[in-house]
């Protein structure tokens, strides 16, 4: 195919060709996906979560200008799950980045949800692939929420970065326990404010009730994203854990990990198809919801008749 | 079966029983669903959601305490799917409803979450129809967060109250977009904060760009719930929006286009389990997905060797 050959040699616009057809489901999606598979596994992944308001966009922009002062080609995916209607909430934060939109060594792209949310972190994967084959060095998958689905899109990166914040209501807290254990470093952000210390005890006190044992204790670091400060000791701390992976053999297994379940998801997402092309357009489905809608029937009997019609022995 | 005959008799032991059984997904919860069903199609589902801090708890409290006085029976399911580890953030929150607990009128449970995401959406639809069938009047479905998962959830309501709070940051203001577009009523708490005038004419501007032209305008109700202000009216909107739905016909499509979602989303989750025990499971699925951490396959072309094995032409 001549886009995927153009991406291949390094052509900025196929990659953005490429992405939209992923993100638009093109016929031609998968053809793209399995010409560029072989190239792909070269660079690293790094996701960023956290607390909405941590200033993950900020340190974002900050990580990617030490990476790109040392050489580093990066690639940003950044998934906003949050609004499933509007989509888009991200773009105003990425304005910021503007500067950076406009290297040659950086490419960045937004994905807003439409279509489903299983849907959004197998794109953003794509999306992450394409990126990779096209000869990123490193890709960072931001998310903006807080939510599972954020979890999720982050499952697919080796290294996690959860960015917080000191100072916010207890009910904030609570929704960070989620995604405190997916972090592999931690970043308090806005770190001259009240409460830093506080959250640094907090969080450490929330890694030794970690029943894992890990080889691998996630630090803590603090920045000032907005004036630059602790953001070299940061990409330190996310090399340290970068190289911890590779040499335990920590990062083959997590990838090993990964396309397995990446594999698992995209087989249901594709009977999840088939039932809705082939059953749930039939007059036979519409049928026998009626009849559990009048409570004739029930929903468990409905599954049973389709599951048996569908599948083999 | 003895559990069914004792919850449609009003035995609380028995509800409690038949919603462990769903959620913990024993063997004889379908068994259990599909003798209640007949029964379920009575109560009100009442969806609550909103942004963290914004008081739900609060406001559920003092809503419940009003339908109880008015004669109502009322249930209420909260789930928190905010936290796919630890679970149970939403614990802290529920001892304030201590003193409803005990009320004869009210059974309360809290959902955390263990396992899937989608099982999160489908078990507490299916404790609703638990207590539904059990002969409650009204249903409460409370959210904590603020994610895709989140209105998923409450989309198994028939009426879905969002609650907003003045004076958040931008960020929490861009997460409330995906949920604004669900509110059938809206109540803004914390009402003597500042912003809440702002607040007022934000959800107002939002509700003129709706471009889907409802026969409903989504009214704003403000609200102090820790000193009860505002909750008789509130209660009052809430009421007009179901008489609403039921005059228009609203209620029973809704209800239809429920039950027919509900279907497919079990359809599509049994599927992933004979996935699960057929197929990956298998000494031949481990050794395709090696191939593909070789780069010697590709994840698509495992997929289309699995879908076209387990699929009947």
């Amino acid at each position: 195919m001549d886009l995927v050959k153009e991406l291949l040699n390094g052509s900025r616009l196929a990659l953005a060709r490429a992405i939209t057809a992923v993100e638009s489901e093109y016929d031609e999606a998968i053809d793209i996906m399995k010409a560029i598979y072989p190239k792909t596994g070269r660079a690293r992944i790094l996701g960023i979560t956290g607390a909405p308001g941590a200033g993950k966009s900020t340190l974002t922009d900050k990580l990617v200008k030490q990476y790109v002062k040392a050489g580093k080609k990066v690639g940003i995916v950044a998934v906003d799950p949050t609004s499933p209607f509007s989509g888009g909430a991200i773009l105003g934060d990425r304005i910021r980045m503007n500067d950076l939109a406009t290297n040659e060594n950086v490419f960045i792209r937004s994905m807003g949800t439409r279509g489903s949310l299983g849907g959004l972190s197998k794109k953003s994967s794509d999306v992450v692939k394409l990126m990779d084959a096209f000869g990123m060095d490193l890709i960072i998958i931001e998310t903006v929420g807080v939510g599972q689905s954020e979890v999720d899109i982050v499952k697919n990166a080796d290294s996690t970065l959860v960015v917080l914040v000191p100072g916010l209501g207890d009910d904030i807290q609570a929704i960070k326990a989620g995604i405190l254990e997916i972090g592999d470093v931690f970043a308090i952000n806005k770190a001259d404010r009240d409460g830093c210390d506080k959250l640094n005890v907090e969080i450490e006190m929330m890694l030794d009730l970690d029943s894992r044992k890990l080889a691998w204790r996630p630090p803590i670091k603090r920045t000032i994203a907005s004036q630059d400060v602790g953001v070299e000791e940061l990409v330190e701390s996310l090399d340290d854990h970068f190289e911890y992976l590779e040499d335990s053999g920590e990062l083959q297994k997590r990838r090993a990990e990964r396309t397995r379940d990446e594999i698992i998801a995209m087989i249901n997402e594709q009977i999840g198809r088939y039932i809705a092309d082939k059953i749930v357009s039939s007059d036979s489905f519409a049928e026998q919801v009626e009849a559990v809608n009048r409570r004739e029937s029930d929903p468990y009997s409905v599954v049973f008749n389709v599951t048996d019609k569908v599948l083999k022995a």
